[in-house]
């Protein structure tokens, strides 16, 4: 795979399968891993972090699902647009391209395994799926974290578990995420109930990219806190658990919408429709709340002739480096936003 | 003509033909006549209504375009659905059906003359058409008047002229008035420097519905102010030549925007175009507004495969009467805007 297949295909946890995939976009874990001996990436001179590729590099190229038909770049070697675009189909952070040498990043070919090499850790290795997999992501990353283990000398405390640069890592080293569209609690007024209850529980809430990010189309993505003095199985459970309460509350919400308020929901699923359907120019922003209305509606088969996969792909392909990529040029934003109106009404036609 | 075939055909006036139908929607000439030495209607008692009715009913069911497939009905046999039905064509004054007794009006099958009885004055014989044709306007309401003359006493003084009500109609007993349409002057910030300096030739500025009525969707009614010490083809030339001027303006301001403004233009347009094909709940105030914006995008040849009459037609039929009507009962707010919805939808699949 070449870095300008991507936005050739549709990343494989954004197919809008999986399950509870009306409420569950995808599933996320990751693992913090570093090696035994070597200054973390924060800290560690060019010439340190280049050793550090030259030893993690060939493990990783190594791992089957990178080796068949995935990638593996450095960093400095990507355009600004590219490094955006990968950002944006979450498949890298922020923090990987905001600095220019001894970075890399590796992923396979249905961008449904990403491992970047001197980001925050030495190694951060993710698993994404589409709809609520957390078991899955597991399976998949544990099997990856052994291979790795079986060339690199991973850092490993007897007594606090994997080591990692920042403290809330250390332990298993493990975040598991789900990235949730709540529109329903939002419409009901009742979001913020639910969001306190969750993290009184010691999870976490975000927004749609994660750290600092605010929820936006209602997205919410829900983590674990803590990763020390629990099992990774715990962790998953203990979120699952939350989770299927979460999903419940707003599969109730929506049920009283449909009942009780079906004209204005209607009104409302419709009107996002055919703005979508009609603009000339439109903004990120506007078209992600737009989309989420739009999916709701898709969900509660108020709008029927429509792909999730469609809807779902639109988030990401209305993006700013996305839509730079599909022109092949640099844009102002005001040429962005045209584009994206009309990338838009040529998808949903 | 019965009263229920109003709302089963498009008024006359409404076919969004005739001269610069771009800009002017309608034109309207409107003679207030007094009967000899009866009494004003607002000072007469309910009898001396009644006696006027019984003179002048008979005169105005002789003319041909009354007798020929129009109606004459008594206001108070009228139900009140079917009186603000009659506002909403602009077939009748709101005045007129403010009060119960000794009120009548008579309408021509294609809707474009109309003649209230005891209004403000005995007879408000008004002549409404397609475009900007206020010569034809004249020309029939004239020939109407003749006959009305030939059968009626009317008040006449050899100094003043036509006796009126109210002293501002004194003279030539005559309003003219175009219904225009003027959303790039209103987009470009031009509109009030127009507004102004037509008040300065001496012309009244109203709103879609006239006397206190805000210009809602980009409507604006402009008539004579003065009926007096003017012949009545000296108040059409006055207004004509102030109106030739605005419609240049009008032009302009089309032209600017869409030479150097189409993207916003397209997009305001179009918006306006999805919202109304998908909308599930909609204003009576919203609906004006955004049918001014598909208006605008027809004429400017941005939005094609809609015909104008049909555009036209929904700003008459989403009224509240009008959709009571179709329906058959009172509806509610909430309803009507339901209902509109849907009929919009309807229209311009």
């Amino acid at each position: 795979m070449e870095l300008d297949d991507l936005i050739k295909q549709t990343s494989g946890w954004l197919k809008g399968t999986g399950p509870h995939s009306e409420i569950v976009i995808s599933s996320r874990v990751r693992l913090a891993r570093n090696i035994e001996k070597m200054i973390f990436s924060n800290w560690a001179t060019d010439p340190q972090l280049e050793e550090a590729l030259t030893i993690i590099e060939p493990a990783v190229k190594e791992i089957e699902e990178i080796k068949n038909g995935g990638l593996l770049l450095r960093i400095k070697d990507a355009s600004n647009i590219d490094k955006q675009l990968m950002v944006e189909r979450h498949l890298i952070s922020r923090e990987l391209i905001s600095k220019k040498e001894g970075r890399a990043v590796a992923i396979s070919s249905d961008e449904t395994i990403s491992i970047m090499i001197n980001e925050e850790d030495h190694l951060r290795i993710q698993v994404l799926l589409p709809g609520f997999a957390l078991e899955e992501c597991w399976k998949n990353i544990e099997s990856i974290d052994n291979r790795l283990e079986k060339k690199l000398n991973i850092a490993f405390s007897a007594k606090l578990g994997y080591l990692t640069a920042c403290p809330t890592n250390t332990g298993t080293g493990m975040r598991a995420s789900v990235m949730l569209h709540l529109p329903a609690l939002v419409l009901t007024k009742q979001i913020n109930r639910v969001v306190q209850a969750i993290i009184k529980l010691g999870l976490t809430v975000r927004g749609l990219f994660g750290e600092g990010t605010e929820a936006t189309g209602n997205f919410f993505q829900i983590s674990n806190q803590v990763s020390l003095g629990r099992s990774e199985h715990e962790i998953i459970d203990n979120i699952k658990r939350i989770l299927n309460q979460v999903m419940e509350y707003e599969q109730n919400a929506r049920k009283v919408l449909i009942t009780k308020d079906k004209n204005n929901l209607e009104d409302q699923v419709w009107r996002a429709y055919g703005i979508l359907k009609n603009a000339h120019i439109i903004s990120s922003a506007e078209t992600i709340e737009l989309l989420s209305d739009v999916r709701l509606g898709f969900d509660l088969g108020l709008i029927k002739g429509l792909a999730r996969e469609i809807i779902n792909e639109l988030f990401i392909l209305t993006q700013p480096a996305h839509l730079q990529k599909l022109e092949a040029k640099t844009l102002t934003a005001h040429k962005r936003d045209v584009k994206r109106a009309q990338l838009i009404r040529e998808r949903i036609k």
